[in-house]
């Protein structure tokens, strides 16, 4: 560890204001790690559930289809801004496992928490791709199509989604440093490469996605299932395969390449 | 219906920002209410499920326990405060179903919806109760005890919880509009004598009541239980009896209790 450098780094970021600490980095351990993401699971499929009851309502995606003041944006891209401010104001974004979806956004009205040093400091945020893929891919695969006027409602599931997701995706990083970690040799020689196929392989563990994605579809099955003891039914207010292809499709590779882009700069904190 | 009174009346109402046409009110279906209620059991559930991740963090709800400009609330009421600043700018509260927790929040930027007349203008609140309920009955029946420094996390679930069970007691006002639809001659003879506990007992139907515990209970056990194809586990997130209880002791309550304050006003708009 190149103490100074890390040191200097530390205080470059801090002035920005993203907190940084040179404290030794802490030992993750994937198995802790991968149940942070088995319960994350539960909170974007609760989201998606949520959102599903409404309607696509497109006009809440469209760039100046309502008079914000200030803001060019569309209705929901503005409802998810005013929020980021507010987490902003309480110091989410200077948690390591939350990136936000705007850049402009005001400093921590609270001192920074000390968080253990688990990963090394970065600005990776795939945030412009998970807002494409979340409006793109997943609305019209869990929303129905049309206009039901619930705009704010749908907005406000829009950030619980995005938020989700987001957190989701990130996370990526842990999973990078524990398997960095636990096998330092192969990726170090990857990563001077700059094989990015060849950490992609590395990282790929195919029998825990397919073990992911058959829990994703049972957990999108139990949790859609409308439940009601005097009558039984077999609907289900999600599709779960759609659920588990959307996480084949989309939310896996966008983790990965979290993980890849981590990879690729983790050399500069040895 | 005395119109030039409606009328004045909508004035007044429209004058203090809260919108209210004099359209004639339309006929409410207790059957469509009822599914409204029923779906809203799966927001309340499925937000108690995701504060229930983090433990009950008794200082985010002291007063004065961090350092927040101009605000002399705990933290979770001031993430409380500004997500219902931004609501209400996105005109949340024109919405004859959304009731702030707070008084002092800023206009709507945007016209408000013109909404169906659906219940007469009244300015019956509850979330002051609803939020003492929320920390003194609701949180140590779904918390571990402890604090896990997820602070942030917890107040953002708070509010999922808060505006959800709010919305779900004052949407007693259409229950109590479609019931007085039902049957004037009745109530009116109730409402006129001011026989608060005679509403009650009429407002009370014992059967529909059980088969909602029933309900309620069947879906704690399932939005709540641990998914996990490989291994069968019965754990669940949250005690299903204990959110029966929840809703036998205070949920309803508290739902009946708007029934009768919007009974008591209601003739005034006869």
């Amino acid at each position: 560890m190149a103490t100074a450098d890390a040191i200097r780094a530390a205080d470059a970021l801090r002035i920005m204001g993203i907190p940084c600490t040179v404290s030794p980095m802490q030992t993750l351990k994937l198995e802790d790690l991968r149940n942070v993401l088995i319960r994350q699971e539960e909170t974007i499929i609760f989201s998606l559930i949520e959102r599903a009851q409404w309607k696509i309502n497109q006009i809440i995606y469209a760039p100046g289809a309502f008079p914000l003041p200030d803001f060019s944006g569309s209705f929901s891209d503005y409802l998810l801004y005013e929020t980021e401010k507010v987490h902003a104001r309480v110091r989410r974004y200077t948690a390591p496992d939350e990136e936000p979806f705007f850049s402009d956004l005001p400093l921590p009205i609270l001192d920074a928490l000390d968080f253990p040093r688990q990963i090394v400091p970065n600005a990776i945020n795939v945030n412009g791709l998970i807002t494409e893929l979340y409006r793109e891919q997943i609305l019209p695969v869990i929303c129905q199509e049309g206009d039901d006027q619930n705009y704010g409602s749908s907005a406000v599931c829009d950030v619980a989604c995005l938020q989700a997701l987001s957190k989701r995706i990130h996370y990526g990083k842990f999973i990078a440093e524990a398997k960095f970690q636990a096998d330092r040799p192969t990726y170090t020689t990857l990563i001077k490469a700059r094989d990015s196929e060849g950490l992609l392989a590395l990282l790929t563990n195919a029998e825990v996605e397919q073990r992911l994605l058959r829990r994703v579809e049972a957990k999108a099955a139990t949790y859609g299932q409308e439940i009601d003891p005097a009558r039984r039914t077999q609907s289900c207010k999600i599709e779960p395969a759609a659920i588990a292809g959307l996480y084949r499709r989309w939310v896996i590779p966008l983790t990965k390449q979290v993980e890849v882009d981590y990879l690729l700069l983790r050399l500069e904190w040895e």
